[in-house]
């Protein structure tokens, strides 16, 4: 679930997001491109919630993967669905994750 | 909702955690969190959700204000807690946002 990351230097595009009322399709494509994602060069993992606002983050090896993901076919059909279906508004934000650290419990 | 950060350069502190069944004093905690980081020089706003995992992004203008969020008194009492009660992992990841762009509905 959380997304087991390598050592960093590595890219995180940060996709936070309105949905509109327009549900049609919009699940069954959200299925489709973790499929998809899954599949591409580079993809190093992917995490995921939604309340208010949804946040999807996901992890890249570097900036080339990320633009061959942005161009990947079925990718661009489901941005465009994205852009006048499904969001009011979106924001992505690519960055470079210098840093990282992480606690796990021994006793839970 | 969606953090109104700033034209890139900028920082993300991507927080991804899983919770414990503890829950005892764990809201309280998170509204004065939001509070206290609010009044930090160079925090510049913050994203969240949850569902199986939570997703917490702060956006920031430096690493030395990441820094002194990391060391504030309020903070520290809380990732204490967090550790001990309510998170049975967590990863922060420290990323520079490099690049960003955004689409808005005209007509919702």
């Amino acid at each position: 679930m959380i997304a087991p990351t390598p050592k960093p230097p590595y890219y995180a595009v940060i996709f936070t997001s309105i949905r509109s009322e327009m549900d049609e399709g919009y699940t069954e494509m959200a299925y489709q491109m973790m499929d998809s994602v899954a599949k591409m060069d580079g993809f190093l993992g992917v995490e995921s919630a939604r309340e208010e606002i949804g946040i999807t983050v996901s992890y890249w090896s570097d900036i080339e993967a990320i633009k061959a993901w942005k161009k990947e076919t079925k990718h661009k059909r489901a941005q465009k669905r994205g852009k006048e279906q499904w969001y009011d508004f979106y924001k992505v934000r690519i960055a470079k994750v210098e840093r990282d650290y992480e606690m796990e419990k021994e006793n839970k």
